[in-house]
């Protein structure tokens, strides 16, 4: 898929068909995280593929609110951020949403669905993941995405808006 | 360009020719922000344009250590965080780190050159920008786009480590 057709026709996509994701279809979705820029090239991420249909079940009790999507999600991917990797502190933020904002768009460019819920600033999800993946104490589950065929494709939404455009000064 | 190519062999680009960036280069970089997704579909971002030879000019000296890249650059987007639009308070940051990704794909994907330069963090160059662009107090400056054709290309990298995946749990 051609890449502004990508960006510009992407939605958050929370209702999957019951079709596998293949395992090369997610280790693209690693590849293009892992291709994000980062500060310093820091790369201060990890993931954790789930795909077992126990653990999806238990992500669905770890997330409040997220119980449909993770039962019917087929995969999911937890993002993490190990700040010992950052090379300006404060920056892996900055870097692991250039990470997931890549995850979702390579999902869409296969014909994949994905929707971004956060976990780091929530601390019931922070406590589950963190329970339910067994992490280091030094890892942060940053956030995680379902994944699966759509169930229905939504339509593109333009959201451009002049309104918030101005010209070398404010 | 096809979005996994373009993902995996978008480079940070510093260094720039002399060839005009369009208008229409430049609100497809704007548009592509703009479809970024936001927590609550906030869409908490402003952006000034900045395509005026004095004001790149101007930025070279805002930006300590960017001198080379905005006097070369032939025009350059500044991102801004208006967290009054925030959806989720602190989330703001989130979302514009996804406008961010977007512009720097899609700059790529029309064969212009960008790089992330982050103002956001650091306070000499949240001062320069605040005051060069006449931002209004409740607007902070997130990060720089200088653009341009790159002088040449940059070969991809491949930073895909398995040393980073984890299945099913830590």
């Amino acid at each position: 898929m051609d890449t502004l057709e990508a960006i510009m026709t992407r939605r958050s996509i929370r209702a999957f068909n019951s079709k596998p994701v293949s395992e090369s279809a997610i280790k693209r979705l690693l590849e293009a995280a892992m291709n994000a820029p980062s500060a310093g090239d820091g790369r201060p991420w990890h993931f954790v593929i789930i795909d077992s249909r126990d653990q999806l079940d238990a992500l669905a009790d770890a997330v409040d609110d997220g119980n449909a999507m993770f039962q019917q999600a087929q995969a999911a991917i937890l993002l993490c951020l190990d700040r010992r990797l950052e090379k300006f502190a404060g920056f892996g933020d900055k870097d692991c949403c250039c990470a997931a904002q890549n995850i979702l768009l390579a999902a869409h460019a296969q014909g994949l669905g994905a929707v971004w819920i956060s976990v780091a600033g929530i601390p019931p999800r922070e406590a589950g993941c963190r329970e339910l993946f067994q992490l280091p104490d030094n890892i942060e589950p940053f956030a995680l995405f379902p994944l699966g065929e759509p169930v229905e494709p939504l339509p593109a939404e333009y959201r451009y808006d002049p309104a918030r455009v101005h010209h070398n000064q404010w």
